[in-house]
C-alpha cells in the first residue's frame, strides 16, 4: 500500500487531485436530475452525490456545487420546489454524460442532448424517457455547507415509476436488472453485477448468506 | 412502468418499504467506518450512505442514522474527532457485513467479527487490514438533519492508503481493480465492471469515448 498524505495530494494538479479524490469515495449512484426553471426551459444534469437518507419519511440527498458552477439545478428547484431523479442505462450513457456540458442559459440540455421529456401523474418537472427507474421529489430542505460552497438538497419522494416486475417480493428493486449504472471519479461509468445477500445480522451468529 | 405514488409506499409494512426506499437511490459506494472511543474499545460499522463533497479542499460526507439507532460511531468521531473509511473487498465481505449486528457496548466489532486493526501514519484511528481503499480523516463538522434526526458528518481527508500500481496517471484510482464493491438496499452486495470513460463534454461536440 502506498501512503498519500493532504500535503502531497495538494501539491498535484488540480485534475490529477480531482480524479484522485473522485474516486476515493467509491462507485457512484449516478443519475440525470430534470428540473423546469421559472422561464419554461427544462434542465438536465447529470449527479453523482446522491445519498438515500431515510425510508419514512422516503427522502434522498445530492450536493449541488456551487451555484457559480452548477447555478441551474439548485436555482430551478428553489424557484419550484419538485425535481425527478432518474437512472442512468447504458443505451443512453452517451447522451447522459453530454448533459454536463456547459450549455448556455435558455437551452435545454433534454433537446441539445436528444433525450426526451416525459411529463406524467401531473407532476411538474419532466421525467426521462427510457430511464429504467424515476422518482421524482419534492423540496424539503437546502443545507448549504459553507465548508466549500456546496449546497446538501434534500427532498422527499413522492412519485416512483419503475417496472414492476423487477419489484422483488420484499420490496428490493433489482437495478442489476433495471440497468442502472454507476460512476467513477468525474467521466468514467460501470455497471454492476450480484455478488451475495445476507439474512438480517445478529451478534450470536456470523453472516447468512440467503 | 407501474407508477408507487408515496400514499401506496406509505401504506407497505416497514421491511418492504425500507428495501424499496433504500435501493431507489442506486448503488451506493459501502464501506466500513472504523473508529476508537474514549474508553479505547474500537468500532467497526458498515456505511452505504457517503458521498464526495469535494476535492479542494478534500472533503467526504456520510450520513449517521439516528443516535438511538447507531450511538457507536458519531459518538466515537464527536469525542475523537478522528476515524477512516475503509473499501470492502469480495474476500472480507461476510465479515463486514456482520459489523451491522448489533453487538454491546464494550465489544469491539473488530474482535467480534474477525477482522484486524491496522495502525499506521501515527493517525489515532484503525484502518481495516485487508481493504484494498484505505483513507483517514478528520471531522469537519456534524451537520444535524431534522428532518429525520439523521447526521451529515463531513470530514477532511488527511491520509489514503492505495496501491500506487492501481492509481492512473491522470489520478483515477482502479476501482475496478481493487475490487471495491457496492451495496443495493440493506443486505445486498455487488462488484461492478467498467463500461465506458469520456472526454471532458463540450456544448459543440457529441460526448467522446476515450
Amino acid at each position: 500500500m502506498t501512503h498519500y498524505d493532504i500535503d502531497t495530494i495538494a501539491s498535484w494538479d488540480r485534475f490529477h487531485r480531482a480524479n484522485f479524490i473522485n474516486s476515493l469515495s467509491g462507485f457512484k449512484p449516478v443519475s440525470l436530475i430534470a428540473t423546469i426553471g421559472p422561464d419554461g426551459v427544462s434542465n438536465l444534469g447529470v449527479f453523482s452525490n446522491i445519498v438515500h437518507l431515510g425510508a419514512d419519511p422516503a427522502l434522498v440527498g445530492f450536493v449541488n456545487r456551487p451555484r457559480e458552477a452548477a447555478p441551474h439545478t439548485i436555482r430551478n428547484i428553489e424557484a419550484g420546489r419538485y425535481y425527478t431523479i432518474n437512472h442512468i442505462h447504458p443505451d443512453f450513457l452517451d447522451r447522459a454524460h453530454q448533459t454536463s456540458a456547459k450549455y448556455p442559459d435558455g437551452v435545454s440540455e433534454f433537446a441539445a442532448v436528444g433525450l426526451g421529456e416525459e411529463w406524467k401523474a401531473g407532476f411538474p418537472a419532466p421525467f426521462v424517457e427510457g430511464s429504467p427507474v424515476q422518482y421524482g421529489l419534492e423540496l424539503a430542505e437546502v443545507m448549504p455547507i459553507p465548508l466549500n460552497g456546496t449546497f446538501f438538497v434534500i427532498g422527499r419522494i413522492l412519485h416512483v415509476f419503475v417496472d414492476e416486475r423487477i419489484v422483488g417480493a420484499d420490496g428490493l428493486i433489482d437495478l442489476y436488472e433495471a440497468g442502472s449504472m454507476v460512476s467513477l471519479g468525474l467521466d468514467a461509468y460501470g455497471t454492476a453485477m450480484p455478488h451475495a445477500r445476507f439474512g438480517y445480522a445478529k451478534p450470536d451468529r456470523a453472516a447468512v448468506r440467503v
